[in-house]
């Protein structure tokens, strides 16, 4: 029996091994290799390491684990099948990467309980973990007293070579570094071999070196494969360096225990095959058949519910202490950890006149954010270096630096993916955090991946994207957006808004707060330039995404669709329009997003279907607004990149003017 | 007089540095704390080093100069201003970031002649940089001789600390220290300034160390405002070391010479004011007027124009004499600076009927780039570590490596940001080379900011995307594109194509190499997963962008318009209407762009007025398509995100069957 020739630490990691190979296999379909390499470290990392309750995997003083290198996430289901969470049953793994199954393939926190973070999209994980360790660190700074710690958990990253090759991970782990994250510990799965084969061909840089120069803790396991003593080691090590982030290099063979696939690139992604499997059981004296654990491994495991329990227990005492001798901080981390906005938090939002001087949406923005900073606390964010023409400062609240982590500003560098990777993190934290990352709008596309995610992973983020048109002006073509409304309207889940004046900022940060709490981003664009505060916009009205703004008698001749800094070109227009004997109506639109998700007969209220005239306004591509003013409509709109020079300029001459959409009205109207 | 009191080469290094100031306080904009900072080592290398002809920008053996750091493009504008080239009048100067002028607010290469690419999104221009010194390395070893070399250049590139913070430069970085591209020679302007303040506040990491840690020759020039021989003598230490790229970090004050606002954020990024200006003067010891400048000064930059003359005459010479030794390889050299194709190229690429078997789109793909690969030998490209999945080896054609630049099958590692600025690069070497970049076409989203770039600054790059819908299956979610398509489609001056069968394969190529050659990329979008041939496609109709497939007797009642793996959903649809009776029309779309640019006669021939009941049917977001289809019509699409299970499965889930087509056709028919 293998039993008898293997430890009992073998035994469990040859089951994680095996229960990759057997989902693979039955799917036809999957990473083994990560999983079978990884194994012993996610082991001692699971078993020996971590702190986490498998039948309460929400509870807040976890540690938590991200697997940033997520394709090998038979990893991850088989150590939360082994270790006892009800979400990874023997019937889940059976069901790897199959329609509504609990292990696609990806890991998916919101598939998954266990999962903490969406990962795949290489770098990410890393990224998030930033954004993890981040919350932690903001979180203790500002609940933990001397005499009472109740947030104090770590974060820990497997991470590999291909997250080790993007920017994003670049990006997050210099940012790290800076920070001096000490509780964030990144395993490095250094097994020399992606997608294309070995490192060799793409990949030859010092790693190790690397992250010194970020100023990481940085720690070499050199025989990954067998000696768990090592990487206890190691972990304890990292564990025992609290003023920098640690990131242990643990050399191993991709796939081991395939005699003739391990150290391949053929084993990265691709099921072993019969013949494969079958040796590998022998080479590894694996006499179970698929899905079958020996017993002593699985209990061993299971211990983790055991110890997971009385993990929760005793911090569940330590926080009843805690609120018997600091009620109120209690109540405000019990409030955070809920989800619950402050009452009345909203009533702060201010509120505009046309009497009230025209002014760039990007302002009314710093305004709704220093009014909302001093109410809900868990807001904390801050710009990739653009900070004051973002101006996403909250004034009085400190930089969150090292040391200095109950400050709630986040100064990300230069470094957009990392950003908003980061700032999914600290969402993905699950402790109410509000986070908020700033660029120009343009410079989303450095962050879409991460934008994307926040979508997907339902991460509550908001995105505060300034300069959002030509009207930029000077910095040209490279820095105007064009094309980046509509390639982030076509984002599921993702609610864009483009207000109009003070009014729609302040709803729009009051749509965005609102779905952050409910666990869904919000990308807000603000113009550089100043706008007027127009009569009859409406903060509750953004919710709605469009609502009519200038209205007619009867059924309009045409109706004028607008958008943010065009809404009041369109106003104007209309007065003319209509001074000269037509019926016009002008919706201001913030959100298509928003509007499209109203019933129909509100949309039709809005846009009545007889009414086939129809000109957007929107200083942005045309692409997607077809579905407002239909075949028959028109648009004033920007189809090609824009161009240096004075924002005014650059409007007057690409078309925004009430001119031009009088002229297009007209040719509408016949 | 100042004069006295200033050597030569201080005279000349503030000329550069009021132009700067008095370009940006006339235009109230710009960014005068790089020029004012990083004159001397422009001044250095432009004057002491760089070989390149003012009077003919585009002579091919030129150094290649790139200011990554974009924003601070006065810099560059002085330079080639000083240096005599014509595309860079002290009138244009004046007219700095004004509306059509030469002097546009960040380096744009399709407006001013002597700026190579365009930058100022950070990151960008040193990864450009990487791909131009790949350029030159994969010429020199292909075209020179022992006794002649034709190609033989350097690319000097200036980024500054944004540059480096960013996760593009850090990809590109890595590759070029792993590709040892000695002649790519970067100088770091180590401001310690960004627009947030201090680098302190965000970017504490080591950068010489980690530039070490990636292979590169690292050099330290601690005082850059004063110590020219310093820096000159890091540059030619630099230009010794030929087995790895160089990276000098020049240590400087930003706004060098403000009294004021040296050494601050304020000077990074707006105009000093005219008290400030003055008190410049004064420090600097500046008498001159706005835009004027020391005769001494300009005479002596404008050596270059002789300088370059005679360097073009050398060059021309052993061309000549290339040319009567190397006849054969000078035709073909002559031929790639032409930017001509080979005769009948095109006449290799693949042709199908439907008696072929059923292939993924990828798979053709395939087959197009090693039908081309021995025809057109300027095709140079890969994959970010998919090689095998995204099937872009060209066989027999060996891979780029150090030391084996003459090879052309690029492995860029799991750098898709760092894989786009780097071919965009290597077009814009102009000499004919067409790039071609793949991975799947979900991580377009990675690398956005580079494809958009391509378009911009006209940059005839292939970009390979496969796995092109949630046909991609298991993968699940966080690696189906859905949104995608229509993301990329908003681009201005991006080409979309998304093939149905191997004819519109061959048809795409065709689109694609032609476009190269216009200096436009163009992006195919290839399926996983295998679609039958069908009757009727046609590669010559791929660039009409949308044409009549199957059709019927008179005005059709319903359009079916498909694009890619769904077009064959649409014909076998059609032919199930058809026989209950109904006029249908089948329209493949495989570019909505191509389709957009034909003239209206066309497009109203595949797609009349008069028929409004129109279905689109796509394996990706409603995003975009009711343009063709209209108000009235519908669309069988997806707004949501994917799921992980087999292709198969996740396309009849979320409706992509012939009976959903079926289903939507007729109730539309009514």
């Amino acid at each position: 029996m293998a039993v008898a020739t293997q430890s009992l630490e073998e035994l469990c990691i040859n089951s994680i091994r095996f229960l990759a190979i057997d989902a693979i296999e039955k799917a036809k379909s999957g990473h083994p290799g990560l999983p079978m390499g990884a194994a012993p470290m996610g082991f001692v990392l699971w078993d020996r390491f971590m702190r986490f309750n498998p039948k309460n995997p929400k509870w807040f003083n976890r540690d938590r684990f991200i697997l940033s290198a997520g394709h090998g996430c038979m990893l991850q289901y088989a150590l939360l099948y082994l270790t006892g969470y009800d979400s990874v049953t023997i019937d889940d793994i059976k069901q790897f990467r199959q329609w509504q199954s609990k292990t696609p393939g990806h890991p998916e926190n919101f598939e998954t309980a266990g999962v903490e973070v969406t990962t795949g999209p290489l770098g990410q994980g890393i990224a998030n973990a930033v954004g993890l360790a981040m919350a932690e660190a903001h979180l203790a700074a500002k609940f933990n007293k001397p005499d009472a710690k109740i947030v104090d958990h770590y974060t820990y990253v497997i991470l590999g070579d291909g997250c080790n090759m993007e920017g994003v991970s670049a990006e997050a782990c210099s940012f790290a570094g800076h920070q001096g994250l000490g509780k964030l510990i990144a395993l490095y799965d250094d097994n020399h071999i992606s997608i294309d084969g070995s490192t060799d061909v793409a990949f030859t840089e010092d790693v190790s070196k690397r992250f010194e120069a970020y100023g990481w803790h940085v720690l070499h396991v050199e025989n990954g494969n067998t000696d768990l003593d090592s990487l206890a080691k190691a972990i304890e090590a990292a564990k025992a360096v609290t003023d920098k982030p640690s990131m242990i290099k643990v050399t191993t063979i991709i796939g081991y225990g395939s005699p003739n696939k391990q150290n391949t690139a053929g084993i990265h992604g691709a099921a072993l095959g019969t013949e494969e499997v079958a040796l590998t059981r022998k080479q590894l004296n694996w006499e179970y058949e698929p899905f079958v654990l020996p017993e002593d491994a699985l209990n061993h495991m299971r211990k983790a519910v055991e110890r997971g329990a009385s993990y929760e227990a005793e911090w569940n005492q330590a926080f009843a202490d805690y609120k018997a001798k600091y009620p109120q901080e209690a109540a405000e981390f019990e409030r955070y950890i809920s989800g619950k906005l402050p009452d009345g938090w909203d009533q702060v939002l201010p509120s505009y006149t046309p009497a009230d001087k025209a002014s760039p949406t990007r302002k009314h923005s710093e305004n709704c954010l220093n009014k909302l900073a001093p109410v809900i606390l868990e807001l904390i964010g801050g710009s990739a270096d653009l900070t004051h023409s973002n101006l996403t400062e909250i004034k009085g609240f400190g930089d969150f630096q090292k040391n200095q982590y109950q400050n709630r500003n986040v100064h990300f560098g230069v470094r957009e993916h990392g950003m908003g990777a980061i700032c999914n993190g600290m969402a993905l934290h699950g402790s109410g955090l509000i986070p908020y990352g700033a660029t120009f709008l343009i410079f989303t596309d450095y962050m879409r991946a991460a934008i994307r995610l926040s979508a997907l992973s339902e991460a509550g983020v908001i995105w505060v994207m300034t300069h959002d048109s030509i009207g930029q002006g000077e910095d040209g073509p490279t820095h105007q957006p064009v094309e980046t409304l509509a390639s982030l309207r076509a984002i599921p889940n993702l609610t864009v808004i483009r207000p109009a004046d003070g009014n729609e900022c302040s709803g729009a940060y009051k749509v965005a707060i609102t779905k952050a709490k409910q666990n869904a981003p919000t990308l807000l664009a603000f113009t550089r330039q100043a706008v007027p505060n127009l009569a009859g916009t409406s903060a509750e009205n953004v919710a709605k995404g469009a609502y009519v703004l200038v209205d007619c008698q009867g059924t309009p001749d045409i109706i004028l669709i607008g958008t943010g800094s065009e809404v009041n070109l369109c106003v104007t227009a209309a007065e003319k329009l209509t001074a000269e004997g037509n019926k016009v109506r002008v919706v201001s639109m913030p959100s298509t997003d928003l509007f499209d998700a109203q019933d129909a007969a509100y949309k039709d209220s809005v846009l009545p279907a007889s009414v086939t005239k129809r000109l957007s306004v929107e200083a942005g591509s045309s692409f997607g607004w077809h579905k407002y003013v239909g075949i028959e409509g028109d648009t004033v709109s920007i189809d090609t990149f824009g161009a240096s020079a004075p924002g005014g300029v650059c409007m007057e001459k690409f078309g925004f003017s009430v001119d031009n959409v009088l002229a297009k009205a007209k040719a509408l109207l016949g």
